[in-house]
């Protein structure tokens, strides 16, 4: 986690913002409302529980958005599983990134396309929880503009869940988030010992 | 976690047969095979991430089955979504602890009733991955003998993952597993800040 704060201004605004919203929900701690969850953390299973979670919402027959900022291997599996289920609007990331300073505008590019399919979802209270798996990793690379990703979730409807998946969560996210998990590597088959990733548990 | 053996021998000698067949694993390095996985902690996101890796294996057209240990309001999300599905197998455990040692009895019952189901999966090949969720909180109650469950894990097929859930994660079973994640709350909306649970994150 780091600080990265381009504009200290709206960072204390949106912290006032929060604050106020804060007040207001433990004044009324029994109504329902949108949590904004952040997984994060070098461990096994931030990006799992994001579609877990979503799997749960589903069950009780929410209609749910996904949004894939990274593009590869790992994420067949729950593509093929919930791309086409109804209730799901699912995203992946345009090409991947080119991880290339190279062709830096390139991954910008993508990165700031598949915002935009994010913020339409962040925008529209149909959709009941809106997964965002991987945007710490933009964020990290600075891909995207942090303020406007806060911004952006800060402003979606009162009721909708957001969850931000990814390792290296900027600090101001962590401010902003109702709850955050970090979730700790204690050990890790592949990386410990040799062994190849697992089609099913890590594909 | 704890340290909970009762018989050191068993430990010593499954911890020998892990060895064992880690060597051969590190031998032949790119061969696929079954990882037993433990999600423990008390951060948010261990069974939801089970769950997602139940999603996965099932995008990849895996069979799998689920056994879950506590029976209650968290769980209806994830059953009612994934009961129904073709290739799982779903179980959740009798009518749940009374938590009263009054009725010790029943409980110790009703969790080994569970984990008949569970050990039933863990000799049948078919099943690619096998989710045991909140195992943890009956073993930390001793509802199961923990040599039993240890040597019921060790013995299933080679190429059967299993993923194990719950808070206090024994340390045998930690020394045992492939991959470990610990769940650290950051912060919880819930417990920090006085906000009710909420649908589709939480229940």
């Amino acid at each position: 986690m780091r600080e990265n704060a381009k504009t200290p201004e709206r960072h204390a605004q949106r912290m006032a913002a929060k604050q106020k919203i804060m007040n207001e929900r433990i004044a009324r701690a029994d109504k329902e409302q949108g949590i904004l969850l952040v997984l994060t953390g070098p461990g096994k299973g931030k990006s799992s529980s994001g579609f877990g979670m979503l799997a749960r919402a589903l069950g009780h027959g929410m209609k749910v958005g996904v949004v894939q900022f990274i593009k590869g291997a790992f994420s067949t599996g729950e593509e093929a599983f919930f791309r086409n289920l109804p209730n799901v609007d699912y995203h992946v990331m345009g090409e991947g990134y080119t991880w290339d300073t190279q062709d830096r505008e390139r991954d910008v590019a993508a990165a700031n396309a598949a915002w935009e399919q994010a913020k339409r979802m962040l925008q529209d209270d149909r959709y009941h929880m809106v997964l965002l798996d991987e945007l710490n990793i933009a964020l990290r690379y600075e891909y995207l503009d942090l303020d406007q990703v806060l911004d952006d979730l800060q402003a979606r409807p009162e009721m909708q869940h957001a969850i931000v998946t990814g390792r290296y969560a900027p600090q101001q996210l962590i401010d902003l988030a109702d709850t955050v998990t970090e979730m700790k590597v204690v050990k890790h088959a592949f990386k410990d010992q040799g062994i190849k990733a697992q089609k099913g548990i890590e594909l």
